[in-house]
């Protein structure tokens, strides 16, 4: 995979991307990235790449020329039409299924303005995708272009060394992770469930599922509304909303 | 504020750290960062952070007692109970709401595992705050512990240069943001809207209400049911839904 970073802040990705996975996924070749200071790009003596606002207001703009610029010159040397991605509050809300998405593209390009606004036909006529990663304000789109790309990267193949991690993993299954324990047994009197040392895996896996249940039941219903669950599984349900009613 | 940050990368976030706003917050002393790296906390001969889960199945856990250990040498210096947030994916869903509350705080301290599970111990008995950014996975707690450092550090006073900013941004009104323009009012044939040429500073202020209204209501519904809207505000989402029906 290929990705092209617009972004007036590039030293900002160093330290994540020559960490850990993202590193190894970098040297392994499994992704390749640039990154692109669209200041570069400007048409303009002063090199300015935003202005005031028509119609008034506080901050900048964002200038729609040296990104289309920077965008196009990308472009140029590319035969597959890349995906364009604008790093902004107003996008779609970044999910687990657009990561999916994204990690079957060849090429992305992700366009990172910094506490400042977009001129809207940046929005409108150059990019393919709009992605917020959340209701936060952020001071730039790096850090959620960090984001995706740490997401999107992790589901290419080989990236992760365990094979099955990628699937296991929480949002995967569509429910919140049931609870890990590990050594020591008894922790300053803290001890794990006695079902887990049990050597009974059926009953190893029914905890499992149903503490993964309880735990979407009491802290993430919305994610319940898209599952298909077994009679068992919504006669726990039904326990759970009585002892509250009854509580 | 106080920031510290269990985290076996820690060389993660300097790119972040060290640019823009967060660079000139830290040099102000708006707020002061310290990384703990909790291996050297472990109290095992090789230095080991994680085990194998008990009851089996894929992937290591992170053992409790590096971690309490860590978190309690830092408590030992401080006077104030600090906030102690665990980044993961069964965390309360970030909000900007929960980041106004996190910038009133003294002391964070943030514990980011990578690509492993948590001891359950660590969750009920150590933490005060589960926090996940968003319905996606990444590869570490590490970029989400930027992520909520960003958003609430850009909060604190004096950090952001225009004082207007914090307030004016997206989430803050409840609403997306209205379309930004700026030079040239003629790029490549697509024109700034007439309205914001016009100086009419009432007209100017509708149209950009009616416009964030206009792209809340298109892109992200489920904002609008917190909002207290004028009748006039009414009057045109009746409009567009009944547009919406004809089409």
């Amino acid at each position: 995979m290929k990705i092209d970073i617009l972004s007036l802040f590039p030293e900002m990705f160093n330290g994540v991307f020559q960490s850990s996975i993202l590193k190894k996924a970098h040297e392994s070749g499994a992704f390749h990235y640039n990154y692109v200071n669209f200041r570069e790009y400007t048409d303009n003596k002063h090199n300015k790449v935003d202005d005031y606002p028509y119609g008034g207001g506080a901050g900048m703009v964002l200038k729609p020329q040296p990104i289309f610029d920077a965008v196009e010159a990308i472009e140029k040397n590319t035969s597959q039409k890349p995906r364009i991605i604008l790093m902004c509050p107003q996008g779609e809300t970044y999910s687990q299924k657009k990561a999916e998405e994204l990690a079957k593209e060849e090429h992305l390009i992700f366009i990172c303005g910094h506490y400042e606004g977009y001129d809207e036909r940046i929005r409108t006529e150059l990019v393919t995708d709009e992605i917020s990663i959340g209701d936060y304000v952020l001071t730039g789109g790096e850090l959620g272009a960090m984001v995706v790309i740490d997401s999107v990267v992790r589901l290419l193949p080989d990236v992760l060394g365990n094979e099955d991690s990628a699937v296991q993993d929480s949002f995967s299954t569509g429910l919140l992770e049931h609870p890990h324990y590990t050594r020591p047994a008894d922790f300053r009197g803290l001890k794990v469930p006695e079902v887990l040392l049990s050597g009974n895996h059926a009953h190893i896996e029914e905890w499992r599922r149903k503490e993964a249940l309880k735990r979407t039941y009491d802290r993430r219903q919305d994610l319940l509304q898209h599952l298909q669950l077994t009679e068992k599984e919504k006669k726990w349900i039904k326990e759970w909303e009585t002892s509250q009613e009854n509580s």
